[in-house]
């Protein structure tokens, strides 16, 4: 196929790609020919876009073709990546249509495809079943990969991923010898960290096959294996009584309508008397459902409103007693698995092809963009029973921070 | 009309009342007649019925009778009444109904006619237009009728709401020169207090006369009329933008069915860039809207889920930044109410009539035990929108509190 468009009406393509957009400060040049800047002629990032063919795929498809352009490799960006995603980001709200990182890394984290157990195990597999090696490039040294809570601005990416867990275990008031459940417990962090530092007794669970192996390895390692069960299974099928629950990062991948079966799981493990905590990528309204378009990096998501995700909780009679928004502290989160994942880039070249690779570093910066931005949200809900009797609603936790810090 | 019931059947009857409300731990007693004890025996409170037609009304209408009976003075109570509310809330999970307080408090605190603008101002008028002096009674010394916030167990009730609204400006990052819309404003203490403590300007509004009247006498006393204004007017008809949005016990009375207006007032006053407050009574779960009863106390009002408060928010794309379940601190604000509601028995009786005085008694009892019960619960919603540059955050207000209690 070949493309025949004059000089002048290749410009005015780049021009009206730019006006979609709602202007951002970026100059696009396509390589070899044309190149458009905003109108006034500011621009701090230059996007380069190897030919015409590459140009139209991201016109039929704006929502998706900048991901998928970049992640192959035929668009290059010069300058800040996550940068240039905020300023795509803001600019998107001003020009027609979501834009196109806004809309393609919306859609990533959009209700997709049914989770049931089977689908859910595959998006799942899909995801974390990437090798422990890659992950381990560019997370935390106790391989968390969810918010960290920075208590400090010095604090470090491992500080704060401490400080994060200890936080949830003072907003959960656990004690000595609490049951606790941990729906999609990741490589573990957690779990472990409530049985070596709070005597609790964890089943905590995970569909990747991967992770488990994993925190089972680990939890013999630290001596912990009578304390800690690490189940691969899905949370509907995962039995017990429990004092409280825990679920960091696993809400997202529920589906909007599986909600009834996790609030009926919650009432099983909970009861009336229980209490827990949920920690989940949130919107600040919700979005329409949309179909399934092929996806790299979150298939199956689906990323509530507040008030979706609150349906859970009040189905089984639980009162919310506290609510963050930690969206601030999960931009500062990306930033350092972005900067550790750019340092790393000739290790993960050995471990992902190119275009898995550029695809994750346009998600990592993507994000930071979309926490900054307050494209997307982060939530912790604290909740509990009618006959809970923790005293979990007066933020004494909060008064006790310096306390904690000092254990960091 | 002659009741011919024998002596056994009587008590039969009272029997089926406790057991009807869960067996609470009361003696029932029909003066010259039977009187039951719940199974086993043990009782802490006494009841007295004065004849069978007040039994028979109760049992008639059990979600209203008890409050109807105890206000005309023909059912009595012999011990702590909050206490007993509590045990009444507790064993109606038990029994079969909702029980007589809790089925008559959750209809006080129900949907029950739309207010719209002339519904809503003669709603508001019959309970806030009596006279400042019966408030005076009981409320502390600002006049504040919403839950107050205790710093540490020895914060007295005029300590506890000089806290609160200390800790809504911080939470709102109150700053020199902010214009506040404050929705709702009763007596006008928390818009006086960001005008004398964070110098904002304020636009305060209130559908009662008496109220804004006090309000006003009190900002020309203060010196403080030329930075708040005081408008007796409907929320729907208060124009102006914004920096920051402040409303303490209002989101009650406006009715689930006018929230999509609340959310375009909020739209036009906030836009973008503005942040807010929402301070209102919660459930746990909605409650299905019922039909209107008469009722003395709250008239007109809808007690929301927390998910359904937060589409007011959604709807105009506000990011909920922070939320706190106060219940507790609403539990020890009433304690304070009725024990000085207790002490003034004598000077409230020369201005209300036996009924509406007994009747108001149960009402602060009632709301204690509900509270105390998580019946009731207590919301605080911070919320900001998009452009907003404020750093709401990251509760560094928290981490302020010792020096604001310092303030007090």
């Amino acid at each position: 196929m070949i493309l025949r468009i004059g000089a002048r009406a290749e410009s005015r393509l780049l021009g009206d790609v730019l006006r979609m957009a709602g202007n951002p400060p970026v100059r696009i040049v396509l390589e070899g020919g044309a190149s458009a800047v905003p109108p006034g002629g500011e621009w701090r990032f230059t996007m380069r876009v190897r030919d015409r063919l590459t140009l139209l795929r991201m016109l039929a498809d704006p929502e998706f073709g900048f991901g998928e352009e970049f992640s192959r490799g035929r668009v290059t960006v010069e300058g800040d990546l996550a940068a240039l995603c905020r300023e795509i980001y803001t600019a998107a709200r001003r020009g027609r249509g979501p834009g196109w990182v806004a809309g393609l890394l919306s859609r990533w984290l959009r209700l997709t495809q049914a989770a049931s157990p089977r689908g859910a195990w595959s998006n799942i597999h899909r995801h974390y079943d990437l090798p422990a090696e890659f992950y381990r490039l560019w997370l935390d040294s106790e391989m968390i990969y969810t918010s960290a809570w920075f208590p400090h601005s010095g604090a470090t990416l491992e500080d704060a991923q401490r400080a994060k867990m200890e936080r949830v275990c003072r907003k959960l008031a656990l004690e000595s010898g609490d049951r606790v459940v941990d729906a999609g417990c990741g490589w573990g962090a957690l779990a472990l960290y409530m049985a070596r530092h709070y005597d609790a007794r964890v089943r905590a669970f995970n569909l990747s096959h991967e992770q488990v192996e994993y925190a089972r390895r680990r939890a013999a390692r630290e001596g912990l294996a009578g304390q800690v069960e690490f189940v691969e299974d899905d949370y509907r099928n995962v039995g017990g009584r429990f004092d409280a629950f825990a679920s960091i990062g696993m809400l997202e991948h529920v589906g909007a309508e599986h909600y009834p079966e996790l609030a009926r799981m919650l009432r099983r493990w909970l009861g009336e008397s229980g209490r827990g905590l949920l920690h989940f990528i949130g919107r600040s309204r919700p979005e329409p459902l949309s179909p399934w378009i092929r996806r790299r990096i979150f298939p199956g998501a689906y990323v509530p409103a507040l008030s979706e995700a609150l349906r859970v909780l009040e189905q089984g009679d639980y009162a919310v007693m506290d609510v963050e928004n930690l969206r601030s502290h999960y931009a500062r989160t990306l930033a350092c698995w972005l900067q550790r994942f750019e340092a790393a880039q000739a290790e993960a070249a050995r471990m992902l092809d190119g275009e898995l690779l550029r695809a994750w570093r346009l998600y990592l910066a993507g994000s930071q963009a979309a926490f900054q931005t307050g494209n997307l949200q982060l939530y912790q809900v604290l909740f509990a029973g009618r006959e809970c009797r923790r005293r979990l609603w007066t933020r004494e936790w909060a008064a006790r921070e310096e306390e904690s810090a000092s254990r960091i």
